[in-house]
């Protein structure tokens, strides 16, 4: 290097951002990758998964401190008691307007006491803003039977906000910037709850009512930043400037007042890319702690969730443990994360 | 499923291993094509990044907490002061009896008043033993120079007792089971060393003289623990049975005695899986943290790290924040990992 001088770093910096652009490509081109080989084997694995009762009660009850934290003792009962099936998948992944990192996750209940809700679905679409790339998702109705709602009416607060939300965006004939929702009687109403509820005992279902940990971004507007990001980009390949930005009002900090799970797109990341993947080995952790230590939920007294079988009390942690140790299968390995 | 019983339990649990073993065939294919993909766009950022002065000591400036906490003032200061490359890859992606999650962490030093090496490797290799698979390494020496030894003789400690190690396993003829460690002088050395080092202050540095968060494991232990997963899986999926494990002796505690670092494998794929790839991502973060707040290291007194250019003493935070700004090039983003 002869000298440094900010026309030097600064050109540095814009090889920098095209190059960036490339290593998001490759990565895009892996996800893809990823799901294709990786789809037969999930396939296979729920075709398994069926046929083992609680299974993904047990890699809920085993997942790392960070996804765990957020699990209060009243949600756990909940997974122990009626949770059956879970899924992720990449529902954008054949979608050209729309991104293989968009996540569809998916729980399946059997009856219970706490609502009438048979499937869970929640989506987190891959949006960018002019100065913000991430998930966004949408408030997801649980119908909460009478005296049980865990989230002490947080989603349906969260919802009906969203829905008064689309009415007023619709009547503003989609100018997204016209709407003043924090006048909405429904944005009063949640942001009030936020602020009674404590963070401390938050339920995992008010996960549900997640919208971004910036704001609401929608299709139109992620379209109209990516084209921009787009011509930028070309403007640096050719070797010109870009215009300068001017500085824009950041309504982030507002819209974090009707926000009930602020953590929303870093638990959708935990679920989508570790709990989801490594569910195997959490399960066999499952049969480790059952070696080793108590585990923290006791699941022998929960009734039985099997319709079939009703008759027999299981303790189904006894249970595969003792299928393990008769089995004689390869002892379980700490398994180091891709 | 019409009845739970252990055999099914049992059946199912087989099953998973054997699945366990395809999703794994599927990674290891991943992290190939990943890293094919991704080495021109390596290649090309060197390239850019030896033209940007500090790089590398803004990209560790920036690093996430689970790194950054292990970086003590001091380890900053020597980054500040003569940090020049980094380089991460996969040494053993072409070898067939290697792994591809095999790493080498290399970083390259300019002159100094700490040490006399103007490059320290750390190999870090796949490894597996009949209960354990993960990352272990050797101690390697750091040339510290008189008093200025930022780990207190650690490195040096470990480096020893790993050499008097390797002369007694020479001496057995390779026969592991039967060397006591414990009773080499080097042994008693390190220990004491660890024993009086505070963790709370331990430098970065220490973890040059990282082994294993579990024990050493030779190549040939691993190869014949391969083997012996490879005929396990073998049988499973002719439907036999395994054999009954006998309960080994687990000699993982006594060895953690002598590990100075007992984190080293998690810095390992810190360093490889998300400062390596994210690099330029952080790289633009400080430019962020230039306009929101003070950096916590100050580096625009710290003497020019260019030879070429002595005479002018350069703010480097200064110098790229200009630049980003007058380039007008897209704002930063916070970017979600992949």
């Amino acid at each position: 290097m002869s000298e440094v001088n900010a026309e030097e770093v600064n050109a540095r910096f814009e090889e920098l951002s095209i190059l960036e652009s490339e290593f998001e490509e490759v990565e895009i081109e892996l996800i893809r990758k990823s799901n294709s080989l990786n789809a037969p084997l999930w396939k296979k694995r729920a075709e398994i998964i069926a046929k083992i009762p609680h299974f993904w009660t047990l890699v809920f009850e085993q997942a790392p401190p960070e996804l765990d934290n957020f699990i209060q003792p009243s949600d756990s009962k909940v997974f122990v008691d009626c949770l059956q099936t879970f899924e992720v998948s990449r529902f954008e992944i054949e979608d050209p307007k729309g991104s293989p990192r968009s996540v569809s996750i998916k729980f399946g209940f059997g009856d219970n006491e706490y609502f009438t809700d048979k499937e869970i679905e929640k989506k987190f679409w891959f949006r960018k803003s002019k100065d913000w790339v991430g998930l966004v998702s949408e408030p997801v109705k649980i119908h909460w039977k009478k005296g049980k709602d865990l989230t002490g009416g947080l989603t349906d607060a969260a919802y009906e906000l969203a829905q008064a939300r689309k009415k007023l965006t619709k009547a503003s004939n989609g100018d997204a910037k016209s709407k003043k929702d924090s006048s909405l009687p429904e944005y009063n109403a949640l942001a009030k709850k936020i602020e009674e509820s404590t963070e401390a005992s938050l339920s995992f279902f008010a996960w549900f009512g997640f919208v971004s940990s910036y704001r609401w971004i929608s299709a139109e507007e992620s379209e109209q930043a990516e084209k921009e990001d787009t011509a930028n980009l070309e403007k640096l390949k050719r070797g010109e400037k870009l215009d300068e930005d001017a500085d824009d009002d950041d309504d982030e900090v507002d819209y974090q007042e009707t926000e009930v799970f602020p953590q929303g797109d870093e638990i959708a990341t935990l679920l989508s890319e570790d709990l989801w993947p490594s569910a195997i080995k959490y399960y066999k952790h499952s049969h480790e702690a059952d070696d080793e230590e108590l585990s923290d939920i006791d699941v022998s007294d929960v009734d039985d969730m099997d319709e079939d079988d009703s008759d027999d009390e299981i303790d189904i942690r006894g249970l595969v443990g003792k299928g393990r140790k008769s089995s004689g299968s390869p002892p379980p390995k700490k398994q180091r994360k891709a």
